[in-house]
């Protein structure tokens, strides 16, 4: 392989990809990124075998061919280099001469051959969305997300897709968050429930900061995200979705509406005077008047009243503060509703369109 | 107590006596920071019984008294108020009202009685500086000295006074590091050697970002430092300072000039080859020239050529880079000088007027 690519544009491509790799000893060549010509193009491609993403960008090609890399040694020299054009020149040692201006690098790398492929995704459903919506979905609920790894179906985020509109729906048992809106085209596939992992979670996010769309493939057994010049391929999670509809109350007595952003303030200052990461914030509701309230042996107390809409009988219901604070940083309504029935049973929140998130009280 | 000051001072305040807490369970006071009215300001105290500061501010007084209260929690809830003025009143059972706006807490103290006083500094030098250069002195030695706990004179930086001059020295014992200036008033007392812990060093940088002057007073035992409102004190670090100036070669054959920035760049770029702490970078001087290089059988080779300006006979000689990289890091000249005699002596950097930096070449 002999090409010449633009410093600028490799950091940009490296950038996308590298936290799919991660440090493994038991297959080296996961420490990797391949790179290789393709379609006039150069390919820069991770794994980690779950997930694996792709991206190509521009270069002048002298010899076709390939290499892989050690792929955060590799970003660092790149990102040392001034802005100028790069030239790779691999020889059949292994060895990839890396210059740019008077650096000059001569890398040990492995070959592509060693480099396991993405897995062909057979299409099922295709979808597409704007980046920075469906970028804005995975952020109101990504939060809820469970880290039990004795429940793997709950390490993912579902994407269910039902009768002309998408659910995206996370939770760890104590909470749910979800999200749901009408596809604009929903004539094209089955329903059907898909369970994206984390890590594609949080990578997805990165990919979709700027305007434009992203397709969405899925199949069976996989997903991958088209988005711009790069492809993010990643295996779903096995197993069926609880049911997430039944924890979802049906009818409410009672509803608040606060602004969001001065609530999230008071939260965090009353929840202070707590060092115990289970104890709770009490909330004293009395029409147009919200009081929230919060102590602790080892350290005081807080107090801090809000006003609110609120026109129901007085009543005070106990929260878990952190589960709070999560729905309240990121939505982007200004403001929010809490509907509830009473102390004991599970409140609802609401708020940016299709926003739905389910906690419960606590025992106060 | 009873006072009413304004949020954005006493956040300003704490922010420069917080980093002396440590979290300490045999002396829980120590957690603590000391608030008490002291002539006609609120003064505010943390100390770790080797350091301490103390800072002054504006306040309202109602009624006179004292009390501590957690450091890092009295902190958190002062960041968190909107601005304006914030109230503290302390009652007999220790408990003190903080309130700002709507917000009210009531947090658990422990008695002033029970905090450490600050070392009284018995003077025998008092010394001016302007602030940001003495920082700046402080800071082109500062990552010389070692972290060796064997050796606890090497743990701190070394003032040394002598004949209207000021020396200021660390080292670790692999390279050394000075900053020497006359003094504008030399007169006003007895020569000495006085040695300042790394931690107040550390914090006396952060004192000293804004233009002005800092008050360093000099006893046997202890230093302080007078800084605007604020009074850092620290004991000194006891026993004899090495005698640094036997370790400075007194003549050198040979000396090349080098611009500092793009040294900086070039030696960073070519060391990324290497994966081992100990491993060299080799200077090969040639007249006008100098060409780095590196390798290691891990990841591969690395060369880049700087011009330089340099008369003396071709020679190849090895450093650590790391050794390099801080003073190349933390000087502001343009051009830096290293002068040497061989590939094997002590070899001198130039750079900063008064400044001065020695090391070993290593074994290639």
């Amino acid at each position: 392989m002999k090409v010449s690519v633009s410093s600028k544009n490799l950091v940009e491509g490296l950038r996308k990809i590298l936290n799919i790799v991660t440090v493994r000893t038991t297959m080296p060549v996961l420490n990797n990124v391949l790179l290789r010509t393709q379609n006039g193009m150069l390919s820069m491609m991770t794994t980690d075998t779950d997930v694996s993403i792709v991206t190509n960008i521009e270069c002048d090609i002298e010899e076709e061919g390939d290499i892989t890399l050690p792929a955060k040694k590799f970003a660092q020299i790149i990102g040392s280099f001034p802005s100028g054009d790069v030239k790779l020149v691999t020889d059949p040692t292994m060895t990839t001469e890396i210059s740019c201006g008077q650096a000059m690098f001569k890398i040990m790398g492995l070959p592509a051959e060693d480099f396991p492929e993405p897995a062909e995704v057979q299409e099922l459903h295709k979808i597409d969305f704007n980046k920075i919506e469906f970028g804005k979905t995975l952020k109101k609920i990504g939060y809820s997300v469970s880290t039990d790894q004795t429940r793997p179906i709950l390490n993912g985020i579902l994407l269910s897709i039902h009768e002309g509109s998408i659910t995206a729906v996370a939770t760890d048992g104590r909470r749910l968050a979800l999200v749901e809106k009408l596809l604009d085209d929903a004539g094209n596939g089955i329903d059907g429930d898909f369970v994206l992992p984390t890590k594609v979670v949080n990578e997805l996010q990165k990919l979709l900061e700027q305007d434009g769309d992203v397709t969405v493939r899925l199949s069976e057994s996989h997903a991958s995200f088209i988005i711009d010049n790069s492809v993010l391929t990643s295996k779903l999670i096995d197993g069926e979705y609880p049911n997430y509809r039944q924890v979802i109350p049906g009818a409410f007595k009672n509803s608040v509406t606060i602004p969001r952003e001065h609530f999230a303030e008071v939260l965090n200052r009353v929840s202070m005077v707590l060092n115990d990461a289970g104890a709770s914030v009490k909330f004293k509701l009395e029409p147009n008047h919200l009081t929230l309230s919060a102590s602790s042996a080892e350290i005081g107390e807080a107090e801090e009243p809000l006003e609110v809409s609120y026109e129901g009988d007085p009543v005070t219901i106990a929260f878990n503060p952190a589960y709070l604070r999560d729905p309240l940083k990121n939505l982007d309504c200004d403001d929010l509703t809490i509907r509830f029935n009473d102390e004991f049973k599970p409140v609802v929140i609401l708020g940016d369109e299709g926003f739905l998130y389910v906690i419960m009280p606590m025992r106060s």
